[in-house]
């Protein structure tokens, strides 16, 4: 089948002239889920990871991707003509391409190409260093692709200013006179997340991400212009954006004026700078948020402790004898929170990983990896949801039974990692990269690491990765930003010990003034907002310093008083208090 | 007497046609320590301080300084004609300098000049970023300052190749083969302590700094150049640098080659690098010049506890009731550390600094601020010196008597944050950036902090203050990048507590790899080579971690070990039994 593609992507490639067609995992708009309509790369490869680039000629037909896909990415491209290239290890596309560039230059004049819609200027600015590469004018995928999936087409709902904490207006008011300041006449923005933060609206477009598909044009008159489909406005919708002097056109103008400036400097934008920063009311959305999710994470973790039963094999299963399975524990968590007032939709894809499947950093359940759980070992949680008023992401690990010693020891070590970061005070203006430290310093010293990042932004209603503050150990324009007050970060240690067992916590924290004013600097600390306790049973108490103890009991005395009397039960109003017991 | 300066020097600038003269505080060797023979900013001016660059006009005089000195810069400059110019708050030298083109560029052609041999291309590109600039054609300072110092001609020496742990004719051997790789043909160094490290040579040119006043020239044919006064080679050091293939020429014309590249990039060179990673027999040389340090400041140590007693107004007297000040005790640990083998000079100017004091960072005790010292608060003492295998810098906050909460409080978290740093394991390639988190967590939470950097690196025998890594709060070259096994750092945090008193500790300390292996990372930890404790009578103990405890406990456990039998007295060795005894 997959050969069967290529083949015809090769015809239509002569017949266009085209030598080299890179096909990259990319929508318009750099967004982190690439929505259906824009899964060529899956489509010509068969490779269904969520990050590569293919490459296309007469003759040749290679797949890039990190090594996290590298297993599947082999399985997958078994019988295509695709050569798996890895990244990091193998020779980079720009490079590949110069050296083809080359061979090929001594006979004739080589065209690279690549599909007009799957291209933003920053990955063209890392793609074609070496060699020029135009649009394709015509989309191939247009033709080929007989089934593919249509634009989603969703409809534009308002976020009311109650909840957002700005009008549109003077969002858009204090955009003017930033170009006004800047000297500029225009700013085109292609993100959807700087988007609908800018118009205060939301949509269903991409699963998890409450965006509309568009392109914004912002000029120094006052008199903007939004680039989307007309299906996706409503009348309400229509008013509002008239209120606001913003003219709709249609989408594919914005994507011409996209494709214009491929080649060109990326533009500077104060817009996910000012949305990384929540207002009072966004703050207290995400607070309540935050006790709606709470709730639901008690209720569940309630459930899961007395609901499943162990079969003589030690399999955990239901009063029915059905069998409780990662994709169980998602169902039913997603029911708890699916009650919850406000609720619409998970922030992601949940990830609900036993035993060594916690060690698969990446991992999600599907029914061909599913497995039952068991009365031992942990299970890693990774899931949150988008309410009306706020968005929520957190990680418990979790004991279902007999531990380990190594389990309880790297428990502990992660918890003291998370807690560290959480409580820290730090001067206004420390960035990513010195907050890191924090939480890594307890496992270094037992040798323990790990490669992603230690916390993330989370949109308020919007993308649950938002940038642009990241803390990680690694030297990137992310980690070297200041926090400020407002900002909210994910703190979310881990360790992945493969084959075995897997272990991350995650709370959201935003960044607040102390309460005491220092003479040596301005210093901020992390409110939270994550309402759940943290699993009691894998700690190794004694690992714990006096601080670490105190702000764990802190915190869950804190939790068990939001939310004991928002309980519906006994029961479960019982299972907190013992859950946040003080030890 | 400035003023008259001053205007014989726009004498000369007329003669010469010179609009404007750039006087920096700088030598062609971009020196830590300036030598007398280029202190010609400080004649001009009158300002002592150790940084600042003077601009002289026909018309006006400004004097560019940081916050450190406006005080002193303030009364300085009274009744001379700069004006004082504060950096970071005024206008800047390359701003002011256009400013000052754009107003006489209309009636004439401009010129913009500074001493020749007091410009390094890192610094002409920061001062000349708007203007054109030459170098002066004859040094006006050589004419008008009639009794300038000579240029230093000390002897040079050769470093053994038992304590340099690598010969010369190796070294020189990498050198060339770096410039095979990067395929140039020669590297032309300015930088002194490069040099002597290159050629395992050592000088006595400037003060506290072993070096020779040179300059030199790698060939990729191997056949090398030293530029460098013919008096300070002895027979020895001609036979050495003739085995080496190394011309010694004129000084002067390693002069020439340096002011023909101020405009030109700056080269990359491995140099600083290789020197920073210290061999095994320089690790060596640096433990033995820690024991004979350790016993110089024990013996010290001991002298201030039981020597001196307070007089009825409660300043400490010695037995003849001479009173103790500063520098009494910077003349008493001096004697002490020069009766050490090996001992050849200080390493800095030692900082003894009483109560209020120790707030102000670059204090040094002149008799004209030495102060008594009084049984109560503290004294901050920072000092070192060069063996001839090894250079130390060592702080201790010492309690004389009665202290305050404040004082107790500050020392407990100034020494946490010292005792995280020392005892942190962190992946080889961590950053400065990244561990100086772990040196101020602990203060941050209370809010304090400190403004300089928390470590430096420190030469074998050379500069005590060497390039290229530091651990520090703020984003720079020297905090991004990587530290790897071999390489030292000092770890001095400190709070200072403006007209009170001011707290530092500092240690230094080696990376090295951690005895276990782990497949999550390669792992360092740091050894501890200063021998001195920490004095106890101030620390908090309930505010120490168990693990802080127990670090410090060892620690002192430790320099007992090392240092007791080396101790001359019985009330020495009691004294330091006593001084590390296990809290």
């Amino acid at each position: 089948m997959i050969t069967a593609r290529v083949e015809a992507l090769r015809t239509w490639m002569s017949a266009q002239g085209i030598d080299v067609l890179v096909v990259p995992t990319m929508d318009p708009h750099n967004s982190e889920y690439v929505p259906e309509h824009w899964k060529c790369r899956q489509w010509i490869t068969g490779f269904t990871g969520s990050a590569g680039c293919a490459v296309v000629t007469q003759d040749d037909a290679r797949l890039w991707t990190d090594s996290r896909y590298w297993l599947q990415a082999t399985e997958q491209l078994a019988d295509t003509p695709f050569i798996l290239m890895r990244e990091g290890e193998d020779i980079e596309i720009a490079d590949w391409l110069f050296n083809a560039l080359l061979e090929s230059s001594i006979s004739k004049k080589f065209r690279v190409a690549f599909p007009a819609d799957m291209m933003t200027p920053e990955l063209y600015s890392e793609l074609f260093v070496h060699c020029s590469a135009e649009a394709c004018a015509d989309d191939p995928f247009a033709t080929l692709w007989t089934d593919r999936p249509a634009m989603p087409l969703s409809k534009a709902e308002i976020m009311p200013v109650e909840l957002a904490g700005e009008s549109a207006e003077h969002k858009l008011q204090r955009l003017v006179e930033w170009l006004q300041n800047e000297k500029k006449t225009s700013l085109f923005v292609s993100e959807l997340s700087e988007i609908c933060w800018l118009l205060n609206l939301r949509g269903n477009d991409i699963p998890y991400n409450p965006f509309l598909i568009c392109f914004f044009r912002a000029d120094v008159s006052g008199r903007h212009t939004l680039y989307i489909h007309s299906e996706q406005i409503t009348p309400d919708v229509a008013l509002h954006l008239d209120a606001l002097n913003v003219e709709v056109r249609p989408y594919e103008e914005g994507l011409a004026i996209q494709q214009n400036r491929l080649t060109e400097p990326v533009e500077a934008s104060p817009i996910a700078e000012w949305r990384a920063c929540k207002n009072e009311a966004e703050q207290q959305g995400f607070r309540e948020a935050h006790i709606r999710d709470g709730v639901a994470m008690v209720r569940f973790l309630h459930w899961l402790e007395t609901s499943p039963i162990p079969s003589e094999g030690g399999v955990l299963v239901d009063a029915d004898n059905n069998t409780i399975t990662e994709m169980k524990v998602d169902e039913v968590l997603t029911a708890f929170r699916a009650e919850q007032p406000g609720f619409c939709g998970l922030s992601f894809e949940t990830i609900a990983a036993y035993g060594p499947h916690g060690a698969i950093v990446h991992y999600e359940a599907t029914p061909e990896t599913d497995v039952p759980l068991e009365a031992r070992s942990l299970l890693l949680l990774d899931s949150g949801a988008h309410f009306d008023c706020g968005t929520t992401d957190i990680t418990r690990t979790i004991a279902l039974g007999e531990l380990t010693d190594e389990e309880r020891r790297v428990y502990t070590l992660v918890l003291k990692g998370h807690l560290q970061l959480a409580n820290l005070v730090f001067p206004d203006g420390t960035t990513g990269l010195q907050l890191d430290t924090a939480a890594r310093m307890a496992m270094w010293r037992e040798g323990y690491d790990f490669g992603h990042g230690t916390g993330h932004g989370v949109g308020h209603r919007l993308g649950v990765h938002e940038g642009p503050v990241q803390i990680r150990k690694n030297l990137r324009g992310c980690t070297t930003l200041p926090f400020h007050a407002g900002q909210n970060i994910t703190d979310e240690p881990g360790v992945y010990v493969p084959g075995k067992f897997g272990v991350r916590i995650e709370n959201i924290l935003f960044a607040v003034p102390t309460e005491s004013t220092s003479s040596f600097n301005n210093f901020l600390r992390f409110e939270q907002h994550t309402l759940c306790p943290y699993d009691l049973r894998p700690i190794v108490v004694e690992m714990l310093t006096p601080d670490e103890r105190r702000w764990l009991n802190d915190y869950h005395a804190h939790v068990r008083e939001v939310l004991t009397l928002l309980l519906p039960t006994e029961e479960e109003r019982q299972w907190l208090a013992d859950a946040t017991r003080a030890i």
